[in-house]
């Protein structure tokens, strides 16, 4: 039997794409004399639909797609996910399922069992969970369908009560197939090899699986489908971060008895490739093409505008270039050397004026109070006047930098450095920041050394460096990563060795700004806990605050 | 047997003010002679918790109040709503639970079953379902204790494939107790009492009902606390939008043989009182007192005004007028003559010189391209930068005046007039507006008349009208209301009779402005279903858009 793994980038809701890629891709599977095509979970929608999910209308054009797709399944089959309707009047109205298509028709349809509705996902909000199984007859061969989640309960510590494949497996299926909808964060595509192949170890079974690829707005999702066979080898990886198509003989995958070399790559490379794909995949899905950002010479702009760069192409992301009173010289020359070496459009407009007149206009209310954070701010919100502006005239999106480091204790301006459509890097710890400045410069110097070397400074006021009002980036960040990803409370950060009063007040600074990151943009998630739809946190709570 | 209803206003994470208020009720209950004192689910943390839950350190924290609270319940026994920890190892790690106090210890726990996962609620992120069903006897008496949701599977639709109450009813139970944590919208108090009242007529059992007040940011809780007779007659209900406690003989209780009579309030009064309490919370959880706005002499601005002064005090809510070159003359008199009948301080801040001066910093690049959206969001952004600033040096929170129809179909600017650190009217449509400042004037004019009889406008080109890109408000919020409340298509739409240009131009508004809200401030939620926690929609998706 020869099986097609397809890998797609699908785009939420674009019924007319989905459909017509996944058809694209039934008859290139056909001419090469497959006789099963895999697609995704939720293929036909794209993941994850969300409240979309709760219009009829919606489900229709999802089923309705289904049908259509199924018309092309003459010669072949396809299993493709999609939602359906749950016919019961007890339980949720819907089921997150696979579709076995073949001879033209909808031939069965097999439902999601576990659910995952932690960090980024909600999926027991919409739909019912399977408590029926049954494998499917297919050319002499038991297939075993599963979804995602369906093959995770396994190991320690069980989230679930049940285990869908202990109940498949009591069928005597030949082989498993998993549909999924699995997004990226660093470490994920290792610790899906490891679950996978303790579920091969445990059914002796051979194992498809398909994959999203590509973004949707703050998820990631790597592509990186597989398949393992019954020994355990994993004998082929599709691409990560690309649309990937490929044909494997069950027979020939079997005799596989050599795990085929890979390099696997480094966490900083992960994270840089994500990045680029989800840029681009937030303009083209969005219609756009041109982004704008602001180039202060420091290290998260660069970054930011290199990434960008790569994603969209040189000419179609703009710099500017918005000095103050109190940005120190080098923070041009280092600004237009970056944009130089990229060979990309900057601008310089000086803020000075517009930042006085506003002054002037606060006088009378203002008087004679010293200055304090609110004069720092205006510069800001300034700056974010400014982008906007061409923002809306040139049709450009405004790309955010600022880090997770920033967001996480609130070092930032809301509706001044924390504005664009996009967070290119809100989930990237200002270490991380330097580990991909490193990364870009692997081979030549585009980031400017001095861009690296220099001491973070937001230049609000003279001689103002992050480290005055901040622990040391090194020491913040390990901290925050216990905090954010490991939800580690204060005793036990103390017990790690971190000193009581910095654990106190970066705990309460983290706390006390959630309201600043209720407000910011979507953040291309990379890590296993990002600020956004992953991290759902009171506003007035008064934990650690 | 004598039993206490404890309504309180519980808040966040703030375990040492929850406690307190625990303990203070629990005295005065047993000065009263009463048996039992029952307070709200998850009552030592407040409600939602959301992903502090998630802290081990926070669940310790929940855990040791219990106990402290146990110790109290000597000669007295208490239900209250804590999470506990799942001893298993299959299934997720916490419970909801209703822990039962007697005798200064925890003689027993019961979890809550069924878990709402839909609108705002994400139970199933944390807890695992109860399938243990166990009633207490106390005092010769057997209690049957659920915890709010548990009692909502009944009906026609129903959501859930288990009834928990069935089960507990097996146990010859002599009352129910249901502790809840139920959220305001204008409809709820109404459906909630159906429910409880479906529950008795089943079961013919008398009904205890607690629930939360007060505000958790944009969730609202209107408490309306009440006891059920076995014979269906609702005995007595506890103040709605305040803390309130009562005690009720159970004998006395079932020979009330005649509904009391009982004033339903208005739609518009209860969304009144609700916003009143949502901001008051809002600024005393937070911590602050004072508030600023703009007020543009616009209905949106006024209704906020006066809700804000409401809640906070005519001498702690500031009014800045920021008119510019285009705005009419009555929009000052207009906003001056309201702060002067509410006798609250306001300021007049021309912005001329700073939209001046900001536009000629972008002359440079913006040369002599036509003026368009671009300069009538630099108006607004200059407002956004002054209030802003205002609010930094004054350490007042800015509140958003944006309603939902402009919400829904992105009429607004991003860090412009969308700024705030609360919206007040982000889930009051525009006609609704127009209802509550008719209630707000029901006595005499508050809100001059000229600012409810002028056609609405942004003022930020010559002569502008809403109704120049946007229908009229009835026929947008109608529409707006069908989309968003219930869900409907297009093609249901359509069928109800709204134009099909109409239609497609209004979803495709809604939808493809989604970017604007995620970045806007937390909503004050007072419909079924409001913008923010409760409706969780894909950015770049392309369904209607």
């Amino acid at each position: 039997m020869k099986i097609a793994l397809s890998q797609i980038n699908y785009h939420i809701g674009n019924f007319e794409s989905n459909e017509k890629k996944v058809i694209d891709s039934i008859r290139e599977a056909k001419k090469q004399n497959a006789d099963l095509v895999i697609f995704a979970e939720l293929a036909v929608s794209g993941y994850p639909p969300r409240d979309f999910l709760e219009f009829s209308d919606f489900i229709n054009k999802c089923l309705e797609s289904v049908s259509r797709i199924a018309a092309e399944c003459r010669g072949i089959a396809a299993i493709i996910g999609s939602p359906s309707r749950n016919p019961e009047i007890k339980g949720k109205d819907l089921f997150n399922s696979a579709f076995f298509l073949s001879d033209g028709m909808i031939t069965s349809v097999h439902h999601k069992s576990l659910l995952p509705n932690y960090d980024v996902f909600d999926e027991y909000r919409y739909f019912e969970p399977n408590i029926v199984y049954q494998t499917v007859d297919y050319q002499g061969k038991r297939l075993a369908i599963t979804i995602c989640e369906d093959l995770w309960n396994i190991g320690d510590d069980l989230l679930y009560r049940g285990n869908p494949m202990d109940e498949l497996f009591k069928q005597n299926p030949d082989m498993i197939i998993n549909i999924a909808a699995s997004p990226f964060y660093y470490e994920q595509a290792k610790l899906r090899k490891e679950i996978y192949l303790q579920n091969v170890q445990k059914y002796r079974l051979p194992l498809f699986y398909v994959n999203h690829v590509g973004a949707q707005t703050e998820l990631l999702f790597d592509g990186g489908s597989f398949v393992i066979n019954s020994s355990g080898i994993m004998v082929d990886e599709l691409d990560f971060f690309r649309e990937d198509f490929r044909i494997f003989d069950l027979g020939e995958i079997e005799r596989v008895n050599k795990q085929p070399e890979r390099n696997e790559p480094s966490k900083i490379a992960l994270i840089h490739d994500a990045l680029v794909m989800g840029i681009k995949n937030y303009f083209t899905k969005f219609g756009f093409s041109k982004a704008i950002l602001g180039l202060s010479g420091g290290i998260d702009s660069a970054v930011t505008l290199v990434l960008a760069v790569e994603a969209l192409g040189t000419a179609n992301v703009r710099s500017i270039l918005l000095p103050s009173r109190y940005s120190s010289p080098h923070s041009v020359t280092d600004a237009k050397k970056l944009a130089q070496n990229l060979g990309s459009p900057y601008d310089i407009i000086q803020i000075n004026d517009a930042v006085k007149s506003l002054n002037l206009t606060l006088e009378p209310l203002f008087r004679d109070l010293p200055e304090d954070i609110a004069e720092e701010n205006i510069q800001a919100r300034t700056r974010g006047v400014i982008l906007m502006a061409l923002s809306n005239k040139f049709g450009n999106i405004l790309l955010n930098t600022s880090n997770k480091s920033e967001a996480a204790v609130g070092y930032g301006t809301l509706y001044g450095d924390m504005n664009g459509g996009l967070s290119v890097l809100g989930d990237v710890y200002k270490t991380e920041v330097f580990e991909l400045a490193g990364y870009i410069n692997r081979e030549k110097e585009i980031i400017p050394e001095n861009t690296i070397i220099k001491p973070p400074s937001a230049e609000l006021r003279p001689g103002q460096k992050d480290s005055d009002s901040l622990p040391e980036y090194p020491v913040l960040d390990a901290l925050l990563y216990q905090y954010i990803e490991h939800r580690k409370g204060p005793n036990e950060l103390i017990a790690m060795g971190f000193d009581e009063a910095i654990v106190k007040r970066v705990l309460k600074m983290v706390n006390t700004n959630e309201y600043k990151r209720y407000q910011t943009p979507p953040i291309l998630r990379v890590s296993p806990k990002a600020f956004g739809m992953g991290r759902r946190m009171p506003i007035v709570g008064k934990y650690l605050a």
